[in-house]
């Protein structure tokens, strides 16, 4: 089945299998680089990343793996919000701080040069792969990044954004279904998300360019089962986020592997966007004000500062603890030997 | 990969392809014996049956197809409603009325002895196989059939539901995912739903009776990948209602050959439970109104009127339009012609 994928061509891959480029300092350069070294693809999760603070980390990348890897970035917003609605968003959110002994968040920045400064790095330091995540950038930068042959793989959650996918040029889709844990990268859809094994056949009939599954894969039996289904290889996220190369907090890797599967949610409560995560405290708090949250990026700015304290604190409930709906299914090991368990149970299934 | 089946052997089957059991007409003798025919499993729908239309439908059956077919119940609820709750539930419901031409419904009656009733008939009728939805019944009615030797097939939507399942008796589980048109079986979660490609390897490491993965299949790809993730069969809805031998109203079929995949929605005002379907304005109107609907199967009652006037007057904005998260995956063709092509399908899968 592995030699069949067009994407084991188009990504110079052994294995049809992407590590998920996760932001918030889960995919640190020994994740990206040992799964790029096991054959499948490590992607760096740059989005809330400074150039600085990138450019670091693929340099490390590249001192670790001569292989291919990627890097994933977030097309900018740029939302408003009005004082009134800055102050009432940072009511809610004041009960949390005051439990942690925090002072209010200023008035959040957006970095409106991030993203432009983000695509020179990825330039400069020759990054073979890049993913986008909520939804894509503009014919210039789309154009300029694939002047420099620097393959691109963008983000969808239903057909109609799969089809604006292939039209603007990118190389591959990732395939978001509604089991996904972290964000959704829905950018036209405005319902919930539609289940993996509904997508994938759908999106499949839809667009010629190869279709990457994503959304509740944790092993072998997802990766072979997701390509039956007519995709040409599978994203796997929350597979990696409690593998020993992760670097995702002991308290969000120990969440995720005692949570049942029906014990996820989607909240927009972190970000402004919604997102799976494993429901606690802070979701259970925050529900029921979808509507009076600011957008993302704004939102995401406003909770930085109680995620991190929270996490300095140990307090994993008021955490955003990203899950997909298959939490029984991870494993903490090193991410080599969850890539060669995939392979290993592919070859069984496929016997 | 169908020969490994256990389900072939317990259902005798020649394929493992399971036609849902889908009430409110939409399962005709037709449709159940035409599916028995082509080597899969037919279901009448018998939830909303009285004992008597249940028995002419069975020997309808019996007289179209010598193959095994099954028998879906729903396991009973006998909840209570205050006059005023009732008086509200029917205020929200009058609107509907008043544009259809229809007075207001009586305070529904629930027939106690239904279940009890609808059981003899499948005793007395030799039903081979009978399946459960909405949690299962006595353990006396589970000793009873299987003393009859009926094979019982039971419904879950998380791990504990499925481990219950098998705890209870039952020969095997049909898992449902959260992409699954129409009522969802959940009798113990929470939640909103588990997407099948999450569900069911997470459902096969925990029971060792066959499990049957249904959720967003329509097609080959899709009964392959169920059987690649550890599933021994699936079990389609929504790709019948559409076919030639289904019952289903032609609004409803017309709907959903025209559906978008992100076009479909979780609802409880139909029924008082949970149920996917194509939006339209009878959820859009009753949206935000969920704490005020009556339980199943009181709100089912009181709608009943309207769905049947709203069928009558050609109005599918006021019908109950069931649909999994794959419409754009619906044929409008023989129920035979849909299996061979599952077949034909799977085996250029598996070459």
């Amino acid at each position: 089945m592995w030699k069949h994928s067009r994407l084991l061509e188009l990504l110079k891959l052994e294995h049809p299998i992407i590590q998920a480029g996760m932001a918030g300092g889960v995919t640190t350069p020994a994740l990206v680089a040992t799964v790029s070294n096991a054959g499948a693809l490590g992607t760096l999760g740059a989005g809330y990343m400074t150039p600085e603070a990138m450019k670091e980390a693929i340099e490390e990348i590249q001192t670790l793996t001569n292989r291919p890897f990627a890097v994933n970035v977030f097309v900018p917003e740029y939302p408003k919000a009005t004082e009134r609605e800055m102050k009432h968003a940072n009511e809610l959110l004041n009960p949390f701080r005051d439990e942690l002994g925090l002072a209010e968040e200023p008035s959040p920045e957006i970095d409106k040069s991030l993203f432009e400064n983000q695509i020179e790095v990825i330039k400069e330091l020759n990054v073979p792969i890049v993913s986008f995540t909520f939804g894509l950038p503009d014919q210039e930068v789309i154009q300029d990044l694939k002047g420099e042959g620097i393959i691109l793989i963008g983000t969808a959650t239903s057909v109609e954004e799969a089809i604006v996918n292939e039209k603007s040029g990118m190389d591959a889709v990732v395939a978001q279904g509604s089991e996904a844990g972290g964000h959704r990268g829905t950018f036209l859809a405005t319902n919930e998300g539609v289940g993996t094994m509904s997508l994938i056949p759908q999106v499949a009939d839809a667009v010629k360019i190869p279709v990457i599954a994503a959304g509740g894969i944790m092993d072998g039996r997802g990766v072979c089962a997701s390509m039956v289904l007519g995709a040409d290889g599978a994203q796997l996220g929350t597979a990696f986020v409690t593998c020993d190369e992760s670097g995702a907090n002991p308290h969000h890797k120990e969440a995720i592997v005692h949570t049942k599967e029906t014990e996820t949610v989607l909240t927009s409560s972190f970000s402004g966007k919604p997102a799976r995560g494993i429901r606690n405290t802070f979701i259970d708090r925050m529900e029921g004000h979808e509507h009076e949250l600011l957008a993302y990026p704004l939102q995401n700015a406003l909770t930085k500062g109680i995620r991190k304290e929270a996490a300095k604190q140990h307090n994993p409930e008021f955490m955003s603890l990203w899950s997909g709906q298959s939490p029984r299914l991870s494993r903490q090991e090193s991410a080599s030997k969850i890539i060669m368990s995939i392979v290993a149970q592919a070859k069984r299934i496929n016997s």
